[in-house]
Parts: C-alpha cells; structure tokens; sequence
C-alpha cells in the first residue's frame, strides 16, 4: 500500500514510431480487448492513484494526444520533437516534473499490461527510501534482453545483453523498462544523463549509476513475465492479447462465469458478467457488454455495448450490437441481430430477424424473418410493439410505427399504419393456386435453358 | 478383464458442497461435453459392468439425485446428513455394502473423467487378492496432492503433502481418490476408521492402514493424470472440459474424421461419426447427433439431436436443432435453422431459412429467405413439401399446409393454403412502378430530415 | 542460390496406400489450408526451380494422377505396380532419370511441408560436390526415427531405431525421408541398391553405404521438425495443419495484419493481404481470397474466393463465395451471403441478405432481409442495382431484374419488372387493420388448443 500522503505523476513514454508494426496507425494506438495500449497504461496510472499523466507522444500525433486526453480526462501531453532516448523522452515532461511530486513513474505505453499493483509496489520502494526503483521480469529466455544485476537486494547495474559476461548473461532477471524515481531528486538525476555511448542517445538506464553514485538505493522489482510484455509488432501485439484475454477469461471462471472453452471466448477489457453465466464456446465480446446473473451466451455471439439480463438466452449465432438491452428470460435466437432496441421480460426473438430502433413489450413474440424498417435513406425510425404482441413470420415493419399490446400481425405483412392494441394487421396478397401451372413452367423453363445452352 | 462372477457395488460421493464453483447449481450437475459430471462418472461405473449404485448426496439435493436415477436407472440416492469425512459419506451407503458385494467402488463425482478400463483394473487388483486398490497419477506438480508410498509393489501408505518428509515429496504418485475395497471386509473397515485428527472427521486414507494390520495386501493403481483431474471451481471444470474434448477429438480423428482443427471443434459425450465426415474449424456439437459417412460439417454450425445422412451437406453457419434429420446428400447452407424436421435426399435449404414441424422431399429446392410460420401462438403445426418442389425465395409457408410434389411456389409469396401436385401458388401483390417517384420520395425525405435537424 | 545452370528433376512418391487414414479418398489427397498434401510438395518443387516432376502414383491412382497434372502442368506419372519399398518406387520414374539431370530431388507427398529453401538447400549440397543429401531434422523425441549419423561433417549412415546402439540412440537428427541425387550416378546408384533385408523390400536408405563406398561424399542436411512432418494418420494430418497453419499466419503479421486472436484464424495457402487489414477472432478463409489494405474482416465471417477491397468491411457473420468481389469501402454484414456479384464501392448491405449473380452500383443501399432471386429451378439470372438506389428491407428481387440508379424499391415489395432511374417500386399488398380482431383470434386459437389437448 502506498502511502496516501504521497503526490504521483506518471510519464507515460508513446512517442516511438513503431515502424516494425507496419501500420499506418500509430504503435500505441493499436488495441488489445477493445482498448488502446496507451489506453491500457493510463488505466493502470489511474488505479494505482496517480494524480497527474503526462503522455510523451512524437510530433505531429495529434491522434495519440487525443486517446490519452479520452482515456485519462487532464492527462496533459508532451511532444518529444527529436527521438534521442528514453531519458531525453521524460525530459519533455520537464515542467511537470518540476511542479514537485514524490513518485514519479516512467512507463511506456508499450508495455501495455502493467499491472496497478505492480505500480503501487514501485511506489511502495520510493517510500521506503530507495532513490530509483526498476521494473524486471524473470525470464523463460532472457537472450538479448538488459540484465537486472543485484548484489544484497539492491540493484547495482542494469547491463546490456550485448555487454554482459557469461556470468552476468545467466542472470534470469530482465529490465522491462519501467521505472520509478524519487520526484525530489529526479529532474536534477535526469539532467546529468549523457549520451556518451556509440548511439550517441539518453537512456535512463544509466540513472541506476547516477543513483548509486549520489548514495541513493537502487531497487529491482519483479513481475510476471507476461505483464511485462513488450509490443513492437503484430507478432507480439497477438501475444499480448492473448495474455490480456487469459487474465479477463481467469478472472470470470472465478467469479462464477462458466466458460466452457476458455481460449475460444474473446472478452473485452470491461466486460462484466453475473454470477452462473454460461458462455458456449465461440464468443466475441467488445466493448461495453454486461450479462446478468443465470443469463446463457451460445456459441457464435457477438456482443457490443449491449446489457443482457437475467436469465436472457443470446445466440447460438446471435449479434447484439449497442444499446441492445435484453430483459429477464428475453430471447435473442440464431441470425437475429438487435441494435438499439429493448427486448422486454420474456419477450422472443428466435430467428433471423433484424430489430433495430425498437422496444418490444414483455412476452411479445417476434416471428422468424421479422424486420424492422428503421431506415430510410436519411433518418432512423422508431418501432414500438406492445407487450404481447404476436408479430407472424416474415414480416416488416416499416419505422415509424407501432403494434398495440396483445395486437397480432399476419404472417408476410409489411405493416405501414399503426395496430391497435388486441387488433389484427394483414398486409400481404391473396394466395392463388392454378393448377399445372407448376408443371407448365417448369417444362417452360426446362425449354428456356435447352435454348440458352444452344 | 474382470472375473465376470464378481458382483460389483459403486459408491459415488456426491455431497460435496462446491463453494468453489461461485454457483447456484451443485457442483457434481456442472456439465462437461453436454453430460453432468455426475452422468459421466455413472456412465463409466455402467461400461465397468457394476451392478448396483449408491449415490451419496447431501440434504435436500433432490436435483442431484433426480440426475443420477436419469443418468443410471435403478441407482439408489443415499443422504449424508452431516458433512463428517469420506469414510462417513461411504457409510451412507451402508445397506447396500451390508447386501454382499464382492468389489465396492468407491468413486467421486466431481472427479468425472475415470475411464472406465480404470475401473476395471481397480476390480481386477480385488481379484487378485488385495483388500482394497487406491487410485493415483503421475503428477506434473505433486505439490498439495496426498502421496501414494509404495514398497515391493504394495501400497503401504498415503501420506498427506503436509505430513510427508522431503523424501516422501519427492515422490510422483499422487492420490486420486477413488478406491476399491474387497466387499467382505468393507463395511467391517470403514467401520473402524475413526476421527482422530485435527479436523475430527473420518477418512478413507485410513482404511490403508487398518487394512495392512489385517494382513491384507493393499495396491495403487495408476492412471493418466488427466483422467484423474478433480472438479473444485469453474477453472478446474474448464480443465476437465478440455481434457475430455482432446479425448473425443482424438478417437474422432483415429475412426477416420478429418477435424482440420480439433482444438475448435466441441464435440458431446454422444456424438457419433461415420467414415471420411469432414469437420472444418469452430463446430459445436451438442448431444445426440450422428453424421454419416462423406457428409461434411462447414464452419460455424451449430447441431443438437440431429441426424445428418451421408454426403449431406451442413454449413456454414448452419443451426441444426433436435430432430433435424437430413438425407443423403441433402443440404442445409448458411443462416439455416432446421427443427423437427426431414430434409429429404438430394433436398436443398441453401440460404438465410427456417425450417421447424416440416418435412420435405427429395430433391426439393427451397429458397432464401423461405420460412415455415409454425407457431400461431398457441401450437406448432406442420409443413409438409413433396418431392421435387421449388419454393421461390423470400416465401412463408403458414402451417399447416402441404405443398404438393413438383409444385412451384412463387418468390415472395405467403402461403396460406394447400398446393396441389404440379400446381403454382402465387401469394404476392403486382409490382407498380412509378416514374420519378423515387426521386420524389428521395427529395421529401432529405427535406424531413432536414427539418428534424431544424 | 542454386547455380542457374544445373537442371533438376523432382520425384515425387506419391503411392502409399495411407490405410491409417482409413478413408476412401488417397492419403495424399487430403488437404491441408485448402490444397492436397501432393500439391503442397508440388509448389515447393516449382518453387525451388525444378523444370520436370515425376509423380509415382499406384495402380489405378487416376484421381492421384488428375492432381498431378493440375498441380503442376507439365508433371510426369508413373506407376508403382508393386510396394517394393521407396527406391524401387523411384525406379517407375528410370526413364525420366534416364533423361539426365544435374540434380535428382526424391520428395514425399506425405511430408507435405517441405520448404522450398529447403529444396535449394539440398540441391546446393549437390552443386557443391556430394553424391547424395539427405534430409533431416532435429527431433525433440527421436525415439522411432531412424537416425542420420554424420562424422566431420559428412553423413555416414542411416540407422533405423530398432538397429541402434545406445551411442547412436542418442543421436536426435533424425532421417525425414527426401533425399537428392547426384543425376549423373542416380540411375546407376538406385540399380544398385538391393533387397537383402527383413522385408525383402530395396530402401533409399542403403544409397548412402553405396554412395560412400563409391568415394562419393554424403551430406545430411536439417530443416526445422515442423518442416518435417510426416502425415500417416488424421491426428497428423491435423497436426500438419496447425503447423502450416502457423506459418501463414506469421507471415500475414509480419506483413502488417493484425490477427486479433491468431488461433482462431483459418487461411488458405494463398490468402492475400493488404497492409493494416485487421481480423477479428474465428474467422475462416478458403482458396482464392485477397483483401486489400485497411479492410477489417469481423468475427465468425467465412470468405472463399472473393476479393474484399480496401477499407471495406465485412461481417460479423457474413458469408463471401466465389466471385464476390467488394468495392472500397463497401459494407457486408451480418448474417449476408454474397455470391458472385460486384458490391460496388461505398455499397451498403448491412443484414440478413442473399446477393447472389447481381451487381450492385456504389452507394447503395440494400435493405435487411433482401434477396435476389437468382435461380428459378433451372438456370441462374442476374439482377443489376444501380448506384445510389435504396432497396427496402424484405424485399424479393426476381431476376432477371434491373433497378436503375437511385430508384427506390419500397420495403416487402417483390420486384419482377425493371424498375428505371428515379423511379419507385411497390410490390406489395396494402394493409387492412381490423379492431379487435387480433383479440378474436387468440382467443379461437386458445380454445383450438384446449380443444387439441383434449
């Protein structure tokens, strides 16, 4: 726990171009479970009490500016106008740093899945006394990666691959480029950086010696490799989301959400579930989705922005997209898509419908093939069927209308004028029958294609 | 092979509470491969030739014993009224240990994937003279699990982690928790076992012990870890879940199924395939379904208590729901429900249909978007489609109707009344076209929109 | 490199009987990422330069043969007519051999996943001097394999397991089967081989001993196990899979795509991507599919030869056959078949649809539940919508059709005419609405119920 007292400010380091993404987005823009990796980062900042964010982008990003504006509301920004190393990347904080915090955390919003609580156990090395504290991971592989080398728990060097000994190369404990310095001492650390190496760059790695040097400790934390993960192109992007979408699908099962297929469920960064939810295998959900206790999720469902109820059945082969809101017990069945739409206690969708820009009472029976016209061409519109309704099959209803309760539609009706409650709706054609007519086509037909095919 | 005189008594303990599992539902009725585990344990017991089983449950589970006389017709349900030990749940079972058996198993619902060839060798350890067989694994990562100690091919001990010297750790055997006891002497056994432990309950490790001072020689048994994985939380049971679908997958693929991906292909306890099926990524299978030989599963279909006939066809995106039976070389393609209902040989259900309550003929040809209206609110009636019928797209076919053989249904048609063999049935209002009237229409409603945007 | 000037022949084995797919279709006819193992090897071998292939088929084999010649034009079959192991099978190419090549590759269509590096590499190992290369890999279990045993850089021997000392059990490079020939001494070299051996069959293997023994060098070379695989069985065959799998998809990554959940994804040995596509998770790509840049594909959509153009977006759940080609920035979304048709750039056809044979101008809308009627039982006709024209949800489009430019169709209309420019169309019965009526009929339908229940 860190001590309340203790005045934070991340600098959060996305200015790198990330060229090995081959993206004509920028590197920290792009997503893991629905959300930025920048986004990522700051939302750890956030949880782990920091008051201020300042986010170092490259010149011109005005885009990365933007999401860290959205995603951490006053994070300020910085432009780091030429790329000559990390440390003289933080220096584009200067003011802030100057301003006085105690803490004062260099992330990157490369390193997208730090956890809060590795962030706060940095914050906990400060307060108690260390100068610089540098994040590490132990290794499957360290080949290539800086090497944090310890003597009597504190950190003494973080050494370059390139440059290690073999004694020093068998040391498991890697830099994976977090830091945390003591905000009184920090900017005047920062400052006495050089660049006096064959790249000719600032690299704050060498604040460990300016630390020592002054008298301070230097710490070493470590974290699980798979928090520390790096991302420089979509080999590794893929490999952090699998990471992030383990730790989402772990934390389900142990809330009580079955999942009977673990690695075949895509969840999204905020998705909230009830207690004894069941979700199929072969689920995506993005952004913004909550399902209530004893809801079922079959397989092939894609879910947004969309809150399900208790007891709601969804799919198999069900999209749910914003603002789709799924009463107790509702049912949304297979090649059925909702949209902005109330789907009332009760109420059944159950097949190849598409409801749009509608509310459906409670226990109102939507028939296979129903489609809502909400659209136009220029506006959206709005269908509102009553509690109880009975929609037959293969109808449309053309926006802006309304069914009353209990009201029935017949099955093939495009309906255009409003139905009133307990009234019955018919718009379709008369069936006529003639008899060998069907034989007369075909043979028809059977001729016609003779002579299409000469 | 057991003997085949030896008359065998299974006792499953079922009581557990299952807190771990965060679930209203108890524990042992969580399903894996769409069986609970209680189910899959009594299957097993069944294919081990026992012939009477005692389901030992806690107070009030009437769910769980209603699971295991459904799932073992003729089991007995004993209750244990206090949670006091494994010994003592045995002993709920103590009438029927008290009729005479000469093997009593006893086994553990929530540890559902003991194949039954186990079962089998734990009888044959009885036949051979032991007094009783404990079951254990090879495991991985021995830490926390009971040690099996074994000397000169007996089992002398089992050792509890935290009780085990550093030597006893090293050991590999783990304690699975089934046992076999000799039924001349169980009831005797488990009656001495006492609860002089820190807990103060009763437990059947003891009965190891007890049987060496006997004179009896006592045995452990190994089998693959993965076959005895214990359920505790949702984690666990996505675990055994996994486990058990690389099971049926493997044997799927050794019978000559082509799965071009397994690990995305679920399968049920029960799906049954014949020769050369072709299986593509992402299926789930839920019970009762069997594919005949040749037929091919496309991607993203979903079949529950479906038969698909040989060369048939499926997918992708294809819903087949209990009591879809197709044909030989029938096909039902993407965004196709099919539901209690027969698709004839050579018949074709391509696109974007519902089909429930129907039968159709050979080689009949159905059209997209055609929908069966089964359901008027109060039942479900039936549609019946000869042979070589063509139903134009975009049809409702209002039930019930019949189509007659070789008749035509227009396209866009509502069809309301029977069709006679060879006829055409036309449902559908006359097309008027009005010149400029789009442009019109276009124009007032660009002026509406512009209007509501004021 | 391969020096220009050396001419190469490729034998390709292609004869097994594959009993352990117990299936009716030839082993190496099975596919792996869309393509016949014999075709994967039959595109190494083009790649790597081989001006003529020799495919050895067994008797009878035409269906063997057929793939042969489609797979690489110009390709030679010969017939094993006896099983009298691999070098007697090489001998049904003599007189191909007897031609005169520099460099003789023997290949196997059950190890399918050959590189061609792999195949230049042999070949240099003949260009540099040595009689004979053989292939193999370092196996991470060599138990089984027989083992290459090589002194000061030279391949001695070939030593089945089941021959091997324990010094050579230790040996992990493992034999994979292809070799190459020098050209000049191959005929000679495999005339010479005997059968004198338990199965009385003549083995590639005793080339190396006839080789050496003629003062020639032999070279063992090693590529990656996965490279490797030999496909005996279908656990194998979808082991190969998975590894092709994962090199198509690494590459795609590496080429700037982002594969939210790689995994989960299926390519086509020929799937072509544009930079910055992005694929959500549980996607499916058959033979013939190219998107172009920026076009992001969504979860649980099935393409197959179709070409999605840049910026489009297509899914979830959408369905591309053959032929389905999409304009830039055009919108294909749920629960849509396209099938050959041109969706014009900008076009919209957002659910529930089936565009099959038609062509659709740029900027159009096409309403949810619209379907072109393209088939009429006998022949397919093309519906052609113009750019900027609004096709009403649930409408029927009867083909042949023309909907000119920015018509409009109104919704549940079913269009049998041409509709010209500007103009409206309304194909569908008007609405009558009757109070009370739906009440009515409830209640008849209750009492039905009642009266079917007896």
């Amino acid at each position: 726990m860190v001590a309340e007292a203790r005045r934070c400010l991340a600098v959060v380091l996305a200015a790198g171009e990330g060229t090995r993404m081959r993206s004509a987005t920028p590197k920290v823009l792009h997503r893991l479970a629905g959300r930025s990796m920048l986004a990522h980062v700051l939302a750890a900042v956030a949880e782990a009490s920091a008051e201020a964010v300042v986010v170092v982008v490259g010149p011109g990003r005005d885009d990365v500016a933007a999401e860290a504006r959205r995603a951490f509301p006053g994070a300020e920004v910085a432009v780091q106008a030429e790329r000559l190393g990390t440390a003289h990347a933080v220096l584009a904080a200067r003011d802030a740093i100057a301003r006085g915090y105690d803490d004062v955390l260099v992330l990157f919003a490369d390193v997208p899945l730090i956890a809060p609580g590795t962030l706060a156990a940095m914050r906990d090395g400060l307060a108690e006394g260390a100068g610089l504290v540098a994040l590490g991971f132990s290794a499957a592989d360290p080949t290539g990666y800086g090497r944090l080398l310890t003597r009597d728990g504190a950190l003494v060097a973080i050494r370059e691959h390139k440059d290690a000994s073999a004694e020093e190369r068998a040391v498991t404990l890697c830099f994976a480029g977090p830091m945390a310095f003591d905000g009184a001492t920090a900017l005047d650390l920062l400052g006495r950086i050089g660049c006096d190496n064959a790249q000719g760059e600032f690299y704050l790695t060498e604040a460990v010696e300016l630390t020592r040097a002054d008298g301070r400790r230097c710490l070493a934390l470590s974290c699980p490799e798979r928090d520390a993960m790096g991302v420089n192109d979509r080999v590794q992007l893929a490999a952090a989301e699998a990471a992030f979408q383990a730790r989402l699908r772990l934390a389900a099962m142990r809330a009580g959400v079955t999942l009977q297929a673990p690695d075949t469920v895509f969840l999204s960064h905020d998705t909230a579930f009830g207690r004894d939810v069941t979700v199929e295998p072969h689920v995506v959900f993005g952004p913004g989705v909550s399902v209530a206790e004893g809801a079922v999720i079959h397989a092939f469902s894609h879910l947004e922005g969309a809150r399900v109820g208790p007891q709601a059945n969804v799919g198999p082969h069900a999209r749910l997209r914003p603002g789709a809101v799924l009463g107790q017990g509702a049912k949304v069945g297979n090649f059925v898509e909702v949209k902005s739409a109330d789907i009332g206690a009760g109420a059944k969708v159950s097949h190849l419908s598409y409801i749009g820009d509608a509310s459906i009472g409670a226990d109102a029976n939507i028939g296979a093939g129903t489609i809502t016209c909400n659209y136009d061409g220029y506006g959206k519109f709005h269908t509102a069927i009553g509690a109880g309704a009975f929609i037959g099959s293969n109808s449309a209803l053309v926006a802006p209308v309304s069914i009353g309760r209990n009201a029935y539609v017949a099955s093939g009706s495009t309906v255009t004028e409003d139905v009133p409650e307990d009234a019955l709706a018919i718009g379709r054609a008369r069936q006529t029958t003639k008899a060998g007519r069907g034989a007369a086509l075909r043979a028809a037909r059977a001729a016609a294609k003779a002579a299409r095919q000469g």
